[in-house]
């Protein structure tokens, strides 16, 4: 395998060993992954292809796992639109650590915090993104009986008196080293940190005992469980675990800004509601190439896997590492062209829609078995 | 009654006028105090002695009663430690408001407030607190059927999204200018009033209607109200009006900070629970006299009822006009001594709290009538 990890990085504006310096996080090693794999039997592709790359603490996880103390996942999703493809790559690795370590989800919809982060978004938009938002994480298949949905204005009764003990120890100087705030930021948006903190602990207060944490996420959030991670021992829980995943490249490229994102628009994103043309079509038209201008030149050149959007997002959705292999190799020689790969891609996503799509029509029914009751 | 309200103003480091002007709000002219009188039929000596002297909007709320819409009444208490007789003011006055308009109390208890400013202050505490406060309330009379307690932290599920409507038009400047906050100050404390907003316009939410909104409160809660005011239109509320009222002086004179508090202690402070005996005891050992050193002196200069605690207090407890005059004229002609003159204060004073600890051991079992359920 060695020598095929090096392709799926990504390169381009978004720099991971940069970032794992600055964040301070640590490059999952391969000790870990052995462990990972001594427990689950088989890593995930996204462990094995290092799309999972970076963590905090996993050791612990893992030790205390080892122990008989089953820890439990939180990962989450602000309401904010339409969920893409690349929304689903942690919520996809979450699901496979539910299943493999039969533990306890708890998902976070923050519903207040792209209302307090972005000027013209209302409280009814985040409200209809998260009755949306909701059923694309059901249909992932998550046990309903091991999964809480919490919805920050819904469950403010719980979680506000939490949020204040996390709260008190930050302070604006810390808020704003951490996320670049300015004197114009609202004071809404500057206590919301401490509201994406409380899952982090927020079952070992329910249930009354210290339950290990470990958070899923893609990188970007790093700076919130950052915070955290520095204040919450004063309040008498373990700072939570982390484990972080690359960026799924927008269609655009990895010379973009790396991140797929509903901002950039049409041209860049695949919503997971889009139909088999509009994905057919969409990819057809605006995924990054790495082949020649000629099929003469692919031929004799070769294409480059590297920085071909369509072979970046196989390896995101292509499990099986041995044709994930050959089409790289053949791409690369020029045997596989542009078009050719683009259709192997497109009917990749299009399998993986139409199931996600059916799943997302009978999520519809079970939305209540997910979000939590306190009083139950 | 012109000639006799200038000795019930307090004097010394507080400084109303400069109040007035610094924070903008208005004086309680005698066109408001006659519209009132009409209501009322007669004033609340608070009122007609000026102790609350000044208002915000208040011929608003007049303007809507009038046309039959009525208001309702937000006050609250921050829970920190026993109820002592200065916080009484606003609440009897509050009472007082209730009765004669016949409308409803919204009473917030900001179980967060001195967790998230005090470094020493526990939930725990504010936990106790609150239940102990509550009872104070309670023994004051308010109609249970018109009155509705909201605790931060019990019911941020109904605030918490009405707080962050209000949070996210007020920025960190803002909030520095009106609350002195420095970059340390935590980001719960930084964004705490938007929580003591939402009962200025929660009512309106819950019965889906606008309803004019009046604070009665001290002075010194003004700053809250005002950041409150500048926003709350674009939240689709209307400004909430208010009535300030002067504090009461502590034991110690109105030479020292002017406000009764408990961090001064046992020297200034009388406590609604305090007995018979430690009232007199400590009225008589700290209540700053304005008599003369001597009882021969005191009858030939006579004393100085401006600045005597116990007279002062009077002004605030003894509700006959007529009696309080003569006692004004008594003891600045000497004819009454300061001894005489506390001796007064102890009965007046200990009579009320005689009535109000009955009435406080009672509200042990109303509770439950006055917190509010947001499922009824």
């Amino acid at each position: 395998m060695n020598t095929i990890i090096t392709p799926w990085e990504v390169k381009g504006c978004v720099d991971y060993d940069k970032i794992v310096k600055d964040f301070g996080v640590s490059r999952i090693d391969e000790t870990l992954l052995r462990r990972m794999k001594k427990i689950t039997k088989k890593l995930h592709c996204f462990l094995r292809r290092n799309i999972f790359f970076a963590h905090r603490d996993l050791g612990f996880i893992l030790d205390e796992y080892e122990k008989g103390n089953k820890f439990f996942l939180y990962t989450g999703r602000a309401p904010s639109g339409q969920v893409h493809l690349g929304h689903l790559i942690p919520w996809l690795f979450t699901k496979w650590l539910q299943d493999k370590f039969d533990v306890e989800l708890w998902f976070q919809f923050p519903d207040e915090e792209k209302f307090l982060f972005k000027k013209d978004v209302t409280l009814e938009d985040t409200e209809r993104y998260t009755n949306e938002n909701m059923l694309d994480v059901i249909a992932l298949g998550f046990n309903p009986k091991k999964t809480h949905f919490l919805i920050d204005t819904k469950h403010a009764g719980i979680m506000y008196k939490e949020a204040i003990k996390v709260a008190k120890l930050i302070n604006f100087s810390v808020a704003k080293a951490a996320f670049g705030f300015t004197n114009e930021q609202n004071i809404g948006a500057i206590f919301y940190t401490s509201m994406q903190a409380v899952p982090a602990f927020l079952p070992s207060v329910l249930y009354k005992k210290k339950i290990p944490c470990l958070i899923p996420h893609a990188i970007d959030q790093d700076p919130h469980f950052r915070v955290t991670r520095d204040v919450i021992q004063k309040v008498g829980f373990s700072k939570p675990a982390s484990i972080q995943c690359r960026f799924l490249p927008g269609l655009g490229g990895m010379h973009c800004d790396g991140k797929m994102s509903t901002a950039a628009g049409e041209t860049t994103t695949i919503y997971v509601t889009d139909d088999a043309k509009t994905v057919k079509d969409k990819i057809n038209k605006y995924a990054f190439s790495g082949g020649k201008d000629t099929t003469e030149e692919h031929r004799k050149y070769g294409g480059n896997p590297d920085v071909d959007v369509s072979y970046q997002w196989l390896t995101f959705f292509e499990e099986d590492d041995k044709k994930l292999q050959k089409i790289y190799h053949s791409y690369k020689s020029g045997a596989l062209l542009s078009g050719e790969l683009k259709a192997i891609l497109i009917e990749k996503i299009n399998a993986f829609l139409k199931e996600h799509q059916k799943k997302r029509e009978e999520a519809k029914d079970k939305v209540d078995l997910f979000i939590y009751k306190p009083n139950k």
